[in-house]
């Protein structure tokens, strides 16, 4: 099994009540690729400016992340955001966004990724992800985010995507403005009423949704003091998520449930520190010492 | 072991999106009698007016409640609350209430329940809490709830309340309000340092999270889409927890887990029909059978 994620790869300002951190790596595939390497190895598919530092391209390097699908464009400059948390730190504000290189065409997947058999398509526009996803032979397993955004601009187009996907990943507003639910579970059926096979809903600090085929798993986020930064936090669950899945090779009820589990807690590692800060010196112990210490967490043995 | 609670009896109205209840049977102590009294009989300690509705009382006859520390005063009025749910449904618009008989004098403790050896104070005033515990011998465990009012104005009050007991229950917008922490955690721990022992703070929809000397569990709500009446929840709750911790006879860190599990259990019910209408004819078995789903939901075998 092969995993291929194309999204943002972006350059990063952001300020919570913890500090700030100017010109870090972020996007959406980086946090996903990070996250999910520790799982199988990772296909990046992007494209970056000529200004993209060597130094975060090493540290792509430093992990199981195949970087050849990842385009330095002459001529064009990164993608860049600027961001701040205040309050319950659940939602970014974003302060200043400049697309660059992300507003032009897209990535070309290369001729060696074209037989991946999971696929990521991160936040983008849809008509997008379809393109991409069409450059690839015959993925078993494709997942897709999108933002609120797409939802209003972009709706039929959306749909269609929605209609080529195995899963859904989003967050609880948007599963609301998309099917004018208030219900989550009534909101993931609607959308597994246009496609999808399951659909995960994060909840930030109060956790996730998966609605599939065997019904509704709700589960909590990892509790912790330690919240410094949640950029890259949803990312981060889609790639321990999908990560796991694909270390896998099927979909079933227990794997997409592990697989939550997996997101769950990669999103708590990365949540702790600005950007990767956090995921960059996590050792794969620790990861699953923090697996163990949630599962127990979550285990009635008397019942 | 021996369970005594005392709160509000009342007669509601309320309205949500599914429909509309009127002069219903109502109150803190009422819900929490009725989840409690799966695990323990419950003795209920309150008062109402003579316009209490004979039905009401014969409702209570049919589970292991003991109202012979129910009060029906001669000339006062039993407290009624009109309340709405829109939205999200998340939390209640009152529109109306008449505290009547609970702005007099408080109930008493018959002497024969003096020996409880595990007490809820439902949310009233502290000072009254503090009076009605004052009433019991050595209560082994006692836990209160409390509300945004008291916090504003009455706060030494409650903390000294605080001081009183083992354990605290209360919302999340409420633990944030009185310890002005914006993490969970850190707002439970500020808690903890006033004297309880554990807190546990309720998130509707969201579940709950438990802080106590072996750190935090948090637990997701069981997923549910039928919704329709979310009064008594947070009542239904703490009489599933607290009435399973008094069945266990004790305060370890497993039990307090599995109480939180039964406190999710109960509100789960009560909230899929209006007023007390799930919970009366839920059957132990039925009870059983949910606790079972909910503890498969978050078991993860391969970890």
């Amino acid at each position: 099994m092969s995993l291929l994620v194309t999204g943002s790869i972006g350059i990063d300002t952001v300020t919570s009540p913890f500090g700030r951190a100017e010109n870090v790596l972020g996007g959406s595939a980086v946090y996903f690729s990070f996250a999910a390497s520790y799982y199988v190895p990772v296909r990046l598919v992007g494209v970056v400016g000529e200004d993209f530092p060597a130094d975060f391209r090493d540290l792509l390097g430093t992990r199981r992340i195949d970087t050849s699908g990842l385009e330095i464009r002459k001529g064009s400059r990164t993608f860049r955001w600027t961001g701040k948390f205040e309050g319950d730190m659940n939602e970014a504000q974003t302060v200043e966004v400049d697309l660059n290189v992300l507003a032009e065409r897209g990535p070309r997947v290369p001729s060696q990724f074209a037989d991946s058999s999971t696929v990521f398509l991160a936040n983008t526009h849809p008509t997008l992800q379809r393109e991409l996803l069409s450059q690839l032979h015959s993925p078993k397993m494709v997942v897709c985010d999108t933002m609120n955004l797409w939802i209003t601009t972009e709706h039929e187009s959306l749909l269609e995507t929605f209609r080529k996907v195995d899963g859904v990943i989003l967050n609880d507003g948007e599963a609301r403005q998309l099917t004018r639910r208030t219900n989550l579970i009534d909101a993931a059926e609607a959308i597994r009423e246009l496609g999808p096979k399951f659909v995960v809903i994060k909840k930030g600090e109060h956790g996730a949704l998966m609605v599939g085929i065997d019904g509704p798993v709700a589960l909590p986020a990892f509790p912790t003091r330690e919240v410094r930064d949640p950029t890259g936090a949803g990312d981060s669950f889609a790639g321990g998520f999908l990560g796991y899945l694909c270390s896998q090779g099927n979909m079933s009820h227990e794997t997409l449930k592990m697989g939550l589990l997996r997101g769950t807690v990669a999103a708590s590692f990365t949540i702790e520190d600005f950007s990767l800060r956090r995921i960059e010196r996590l050792s794969k112990d620790e990861l699953e010492s923090r697996v163990e210490k949630y599962t127990r967490m979550l285990r009635f043995d008397a019942a």
